[in-house]
């Protein structure tokens, strides 16, 4: 049919550009690793963005091609995410908390054929070069004095690579199906799998999820720091969100002591920030033991896991922010929308934490529905607790080289591996992980809310809930804790404070303590180790 | 390769089926044809644009066909938004107030097959359902007793259509690059000419649009009318806005009287609403007769041309609102964003008036750019005029029917036929249309800031400037006017007032006071008429 529109692609290079020609002057900021805090304008980082893409391109990569990329949150980081995407190549965002043999697997596996790094990372390069069978070139992002003794062959600076660029090089147009970024899976339940996102997915992502920041009249003009590392799921889109709404971001680089994230926070006038509770956690004791406060920071995003209810009150009640938690995965990543109804955002405090507490609701492209063991969708009533399904704009539906082992049931949705329930609003609420919740004589007991019972008792700093196998039961649920420094709290005490807050049948049969929960490689609980030393 | 997202396309209905899972007790409400004001909830809407689409079906219509309508912003024509591209057939908005011939012209251009009509447009139908070629079913939008004299064969009532229907139809899945909807330009300059949305322009318009739109922080809960006619580019997306951000949205059926839409205003609460600058004057002049104010309007958009400044303070400083003003055409709607960058938004009123007299910057997805007269593009500072040209994600690039007639210069870029200025905010100030402007002695002179400072004079209701063919000069400016009830000002008078206010050489050489200025379809000065009358 004629009079159709023009076929223009989403392609993540629109977003920089974008950002170049009408919020030109608003900067990226990010600690180097070496420690200094380095920033550049949206406009500075297209045409470096560019010079970049230019140089690979003349290197021999191009559409197709894939590279991996071993680093801390820095500008450069920034950049490899239109440089690399930008050309039609992939970029592999590698996790460096991974266990080693899992960091040249998946290399391997991905089979990328270049490999950027910086100088927190060069150790790990180091251990590694000789077994990626694909990479052809090492690229190290930093001064040269940082890599004058590496024992890495034919390593090429970053820089040089800019230099070398040509800033008159102009974005190409392709497939927007084309793959952008490789993210694999932690591997808690197996071997890492990759998954990928396209710039189409990417794009419908960082459009719709930006129009969903809470907080944000119209996206502009915030500033935004990610806690969340590039590798998690590109940082939760704010490389993309931050070009797209003129709102300035800031990383961290590798200094994660909370002194130094809030040095940043107050240097920078951040006024939002997105990460997981560990680190939330974290920046909580240090304001608490310090006295500080915030001076313009007004938001906190939180998502990975589930923000125990002591630690939302803390940065709500005592930190004054706006408190927001969604929920994801890698292979849905920003799936809800954290952002609380207006109706709901009015509300007094505690009504308000009721929402909060919530794993945010549907958001507009992403399709959330629980269903029981059969298959069969269950109501959205919030009572209703089944297996949770996804499926929408940004899902995939295999694994990189796993081509017969799709991750969707057979109505062709997502299978996310959480149990949860949906309520009228679309509030989503995490009630456990399939294979972490207690079956007890025919009902569900749910970890993840024995752990937030827990938690509640001032003693206990950190709890995790595991299924112990019983004849009687079949499963009964067993109580992993650590408690703060000097608090003395027994076992029975711990109990004894739970029973009046759960139901009778719900309590653990044993708690035991002890000095440290183990975590996988993004902070998670480690219930497959805690499962084989306790069971 | 495998780990790609599964591909899921943007279309229309997915709007629908997610406001009424989160949204699903907000509602959509309309005055009647009747007069009557009628409610009902995105739930209600999108079971009975189900039913309506599987009726379609049953009927023959289906992918590929083409329906239209003739009808005044109601429920029922909200509902055909969904049901008729839902079903992958495309949707003709057919403006009443065209010429009766241009009517029969466009519907045997676009090849419609039905034709849908409210008991406004009866009059037109009965006149003109002879001469229609291809439809085959003449559906009427209202009760029965409405229609039942009509003079025209094969009348079906909406309503027994939806009743037919099945509930249980599933939206079915087909490419999102399938028109959706047809728009016919007003052809101002010849014959009128159809223009093609699809799926995925509408839903990345509108997707991008909520996220631009000022003022409304989640975009949710707030009450928005369209004083905008659905068949001027789809009511300006509100039809999809509402749904994707949860706002209510109330449309004013055929009733355009102040008093009705103000009782509307106040009855519904609603916050924002968007209209030309034609329509925002007989609400303001009636608010000044009556003395009344609005209870909860915080917001006007304007768009279609520029908003004289009189009437901007009215609005701003009289009556509270924030005015936002955007740019757009029939084969570029909404095509910048009304909202002002947050330093600007934060300005004094006198210093904000020159941003709110902008027509809005870039926003992302649509580049806009200005050319010299070779093509070469100019410098975006805000002083540098040429002509304005857009590309992206929704415009097209021809016009039904008119394969080889691309609206496209060598670039591939849009001619909107403007004359502006952009910034480096990207803000555009729309200088002129590129055949309104007078060439006078190789310098141009802008017709609208020549209308705009005559209108200052307060005695001036409406001002037109035209072109008249000078032999020393090439061209020179002639002012015509029609002045207020009562006023006694003239031609002296007005010229004397707009020397201090403009450049010597733009002072117009004649003025020319009528008792009305004609204005086309589209209510937009009718220049061909007044060149045809005064040269």
């Amino acid at each position: 049919m004629s009079g159709v529109p023009i076929e223009e692609q989403l392609l993540l290079p629109r977003l920089l550009s974008y950002a170049s020609r009408c919020h030109g002057e608003i900067e990226v900021v990010a600690r180097d690793t070496s420690g200094e805090i380095c920033r550049q304008t949206y406009a500075q980082t297209e045409l470096r963005a560019r010079r970049l893409a230019s140089s690979l391109i003349a290197r021999g990569y191009g559409h197709g091609t894939k590279l991996a990329v071993l680093a801390w949150n820095t500008i450069r980081y920034f950049e490899l995410f239109y440089s690399v995407p930008g050309i039609g190549a992939a970029l592999h965002t590698v996790n460096p908390r991974l266990f080693i043999d899992q960091i040249d697997y998946i290399i391997n596996d991905a089979c990328d054929s270049v490999l950027f790094f910086d100088g927190a990372t060069l150790p790990i390069v180091e251990q590694i070069a000789e077994r990626l069978t694909n990479v052809k070139t090492f690229v190290a992002m930093g001064a040269r004095g940082e890599f004058a003794e590496a024992k890495i062959p034919n390593v090429v600076l970053y820089e040089e690579l800019v230099e070398e660029g040509d800033a008159s090089y102009e974005w190409p147009e392709f497939d927007e199906k084309s793959a952008a970024v490789i993210c694999y899976t932690s591997g808690t339940t197996g071997a890492p799998k990759g998954v990928t996102y396209t710039h189409r997915s990417l794009m419908l992502s960082s459009l719709i999820g930006s129009a969903n920041m809470p907080g944000s009249p119209h996206g502009e003009r915030q500033v935004l720091l990610s806690l969340a590392p590039m590798f998690h799921a590109n940082a939760w889109n704010f490389p993309f969100m931050g070009p797209l709404t003129g709102s300035k971001v800031v990383f961290p680089g590798r200094d994660m002591r909370p002194e130094s994230l809030y040095e940043l926070i107050e240097a920078e006038a951040v006024t939002g920030a997105a990460g997981v509770p560990s680190i939330w956690r974290i920046i909580v004791d240090w304001l608490d033991c310090n006295g500080k406060r915030f001076s313009t920071m007004r938001q906190a995003f939180s998502a990975g896991s589930p923000l125990p209810t002591d630690l939302m009150k803390a940065l709500t009640e005592r930190y004054g922010l706006d408190v927001s938690q969604s929920w994801g995965m890698t292979e849905a990543p920003n799936a809800s929308s954290g952002a609380l109804k207006p109706e709901h955002n009015k509300l007094p405090s505690d009504a308000k934490l009721t929402y909060r507490e919530k794993a945010g609701r549907e958001i507009f492209g992403m399709r959330l529905r629980i269903v029981d063991d059969q298959g069969h969708e269950l109501a959205r009533d919030g009572r209703a607790v089944g297996h949770l399904r996804v499926r929408g704009l940004w899902t995939p539906h295999t694994y990189i080289n796993y081509p017969d082992r799709a991750a969707l049931d057979a109505d062709g949705w997502l299978v996310t591996g959480d149990v949860a329930t949906i309520d009228s609003d679309g509030y989503v609420q995490i009630v456990d992980r399939a294979k972490d919740v207690i079956k007890s004589g025919g009902e569900w007991i749910s970890s993840v809310e024995l752990e937030r019972i827990a938690m509640l008792h001032p003693d206990v700093e950190r709890a995790a809930v595991i299924a112990v196998d019983d004849e009687r039961w079949g499963e009964r649920p067993m109580l992993i804790v650590t408690l703060h420094a000097a608090a003395k709290a027994d076992a029975q005490q711990i109990i004894e404070f739970m029973r009046p807050r759960i139901a009778r049948w719900w309590a653990p049969d044993t708690v035991k303590i002890v000095d440290a929960i183990p975590t996988t490689a993004t902070g998670k609980i480690n219930k497959v180790a805690l499962r084989k030393r306790f069971t």
